[in-house]
């Protein structure tokens, strides 16, 4: 009986029996032992996808920068600082992965080299330069890996989203990215609201705006739809 | 009857009818409208040293970077990001503040400009820089005001923890300086102990690893004591 209890759960899902990987929250990228850049990402957003994929029945891991959120239940998390950390981590589940979403808010640039020691104020200096080196593309990685799952982008701008969203979604070849307006104070990172725009390469959805639990089964939906219309045309984006 | 326990609560304290100004946590420098750069302050020696203050009876205000920790109760807290931000919180204060205790982990440089839009990443370019500029030193600036009060500073070091604490002492005009070495990991920043040594222009003082709870009563009586010494010897350091 209580096998069929778990079969009946279990088989409600959209995602039953899928592997779905998020990453979340901001990362933080050392200059030396005490500082770091990071940014205002909170990782609700990331989290709240996470929670979404666990209530449709979905295998879920979080791979998260640093964030005081807590862990949803039946959620694996990882946690890291840096985009570096992210990657690895990414690519050494990316076998087993069905869906990867990478919500989270990576440094485009890190330190060029990590100080040893605090680097001390010099008297007289007024100024400092910090040398920065791109950060890898983590969701450029996974969707050009040959083991590629289906691949779902994030892109924060603060002008031309949906230009900038277009061209990111073709250059990394991914399947679908999200886009927000970060200038706009009322939604994104600190909010527990959203608004959004989903573009995949022959189409796109506004999503208005609404909580961020709403709108994470919202892209899930989204995510679920494009997958089965992918696979359904013979192009099988996922293993 | 009320009255009377009011009046015996309060004067037990040492610092009863004096007003104490911390300031505590990380600051927050920000680059475009999503990066910044921060450290790794916890903002808990701060909050520990607030709770201890009103403990003796002090008025206590916070100017407090970003943390996540609770407000102690009748502790005013004023919220800053950046460095200039709380060098104007405590000056706004100055007249009325009899010690000044600069727990902050204040950043010594912020950027040279604030971009109004975020900074794309640029294909081909796989350097930046980030050119910064040396902060205010907002313990120095309230050591070397006309009104200034009673002023410790902190000092944060990885490596001659008591030269460079005596070095910052003499220069910054402090009256004390608390000096710890964040090099050790079982310490520090986002510890709950903390271990370190107080130095004042002819002394110091080891406070050996405890809680930041007794450590911040250690430090206040550290204060305390300098302070009548001070009065008593004729130098006024306070208004």
């Amino acid at each position: 009986e209580i096998t069929e209890l778990c079969a009946s759960y279990f088989q409600k899902g959209k995602l039953t029996g899928k592997h779905v990987v998020i990453t979340a929250g901001p990362t933080q990228e050392a200059i030396d032992p005490v500082r770091y850049i990071s940014n205002h990402s909170s990782g609700k957003m990331g989290y709240a996808i996470a929670q979404a994929a666990i209530d449709q029945g979905a295998k879920v891991t979080l791979i998260s920068g640093p964030t005081n959120l807590p862990v949803p239940e039946r959620v694996e998390r990882i946690n890291v600082k840096s985009a570096e950390q992210m990657l690895e981590a990414s690519l050494q589940l990316i076998s087993s992965t069905d869906i990867f979403i990478a919500s989270a808010a990576v440094a485009d640039y890190r330190p060029s080299e990590i100080a040893e020691h605090k680097i001390k104020k010099v008297d007289g200096e007024d100024q400092m330069i910090i040398k920065l080196v791109k950060n890898p593309d983590i969701v450029a990685t996974v969707a050009q890996h040959p083991e590629r799952p289906f691949t779902v982008g994030f892109a924060a701008e603060t002008r031309d989203v949906a230009n900038y969203a277009n061209a990111k979604l073709t250059r990394k070849q991914l399947d679908m990215i999200v886009a927000n307006d970060v200038s706009n104070t009322q939604i994104g990172f600190n909010s527990d609201d959203n608004a959004a725009t989903v573009f995949w390469p022959n189409g796109s959805q506004d999503l208005p705006l609404m909580s961020k639990a709403q709108m994470a089964q919202d892209i899930l939906l989204c995510v679920h739809t494009r997958w089965v219309e992918k696979e359904s045309a013979g192009i099988s984006a996922t293993k």
